[in-house]
């Protein structure tokens, strides 16, 4: 399986799919592909708005972009498909809209079978088993939480640090901490913006600027380096990590 | 009906909800009563924590405080209670749990009968027709988003302003912003720190230091000034409002 996790599309003051240019088109490579973009994630703004400032970055990997909305099947478009490309937006908005669509099955399929997957905040939230670790508002129901489970792992993207002066509500790791008490089995990567996931069948790295923060229940919460080799969240089994 | 809806119990730097107290000593007057506490929104500490912290509260107020936890049957509890407390936490494991347990029609019964409500954000969300204007993030699967409707609109509670630097996510102005474009026909109420709505039968007034924010699609956002007046969100028809 080969996968591209992003926590996010664009850093403040950065142009569109700035940052992580470099490694999606070493990802890509230099043969010229087609890509099905699901846009199901934007709610703001107009699904061919989305197309075309995303399709405007892919030209330059030679990657042609199609979204879905534009196609009677998507599934379809899913299956013929070199690359699938899954935008951010809101989580609960995509996995509804790609449950009404039935692309879970088939998006999953394609991966699992090879078929490169790049993800990002919303898209990478849907590459893990489910929807549980989003930040976002749960604006619809999308009739079970559920996702495609291309990594046993949970993400959180967009893991940030800050807590406003004054709030008095939970802050990001309040929050994982919650979701590892009631969820004890399962690893959750806090993706700070401008880093991401890589996997490359039984490999996984961590790339970026910033370090990821892992979490588990009754294990000491670690921060990963840039580049480091995260393998071992992909084993199924409780892994015998030597630095815990 | 009568609702003390508050967005948090306690501002940073505060002792436990103390910033409410005048406001939940006048709301309950000078009779002794005796509160059903529902403390399901409580993930990473225990029930009888909980318990304690708000019942040393609340005696102040010569009410004492009976979580339903310590009871065998917590519909029973809730039916024979003088007031309905309801604390915050996790509003997805509130909803969880008070479905598992069949609260919903008992409180909702009770409250609409004239049974005294107090909730503080998880709490306060769930008097709403939904929690889907829930900032928690959705550690368990609640079954439905479906809550109370105690109130026809949607509360936001912690609202807040500030944007961490950095961050490349979504504000949360714009979260909102997605609800009211998929819920049309929904007023979202932005409650921030220290402040709270209070329902007496067909009079609803904001209360507290901060003004709120009112979101509606098609409407201009509104900052909703301390004691102003909002009974027309009672109304289940679409407003005419003088100021829009």
């Amino acid at each position: 399986m080969r996968l591209l996790l992003l926590s996010n599309s664009t850093n403040p003051g950065e142009a569109y799919l700035e940052w992580p240019k470099a490694e999606i088109k070493a990802f890509l490579g230099d043969r010229p592909t087609c890509a099905a973009f699901i846009p199901y994630a934007a709610v703001t703004f107009s699904y061919d708005e989305y197309e075309t400032k995303v399709a405007k970055v892919f030209a330059e990997f030679s990657c042609e972009i199609k979204s879905v909305h534009r196609i009677w099947r998507p599934a379809k478009a899913i299956e013929e498909a070199d690359i699938i490309v899954v935008g951010g937006g809101n989580t609960w908005r995509l996995v509804q809209l790609m449950r009404e669509h039935n692309l879970f099955e088939v998006v999953k399929r394609k991966a699992e079978a090879g078929t490169p997957y790049i993800g990002w905040s919303a898209g990478s939230n849907i590459a893990c088993p489910s929807m549980k670790t989003t930040n976002d508002m749960p604006i619809v129901d999308p009739q079970g939480m559920d996702t495609l489970g291309l990594v046993p792992f949970q993400i959180n993207p967009h893991y940030l640090d800050a807590h406003p002066a004054g709030h008095g509500g939970e802050t990001r790791e309040d929050r994982i901490r919650e979701f590892i008490e009631i969820n004890s089995d399962v690893f959750v990567v806090g993706l700070r913006e401008a880093c991401l996931l890589r996997r490359e069948e039984n490999q996984l790295n961590l790339i970026g600027k910033n370090t990821a923060r892992l979490f588990r229940k009754n294990w000491i919460t670690k921060e990963l380096a840039p580049n480091e080799d995260l393998s071992f969240l992909l084993e199924s089994t409780i892994p015998q990590v030597p630095f815990y």
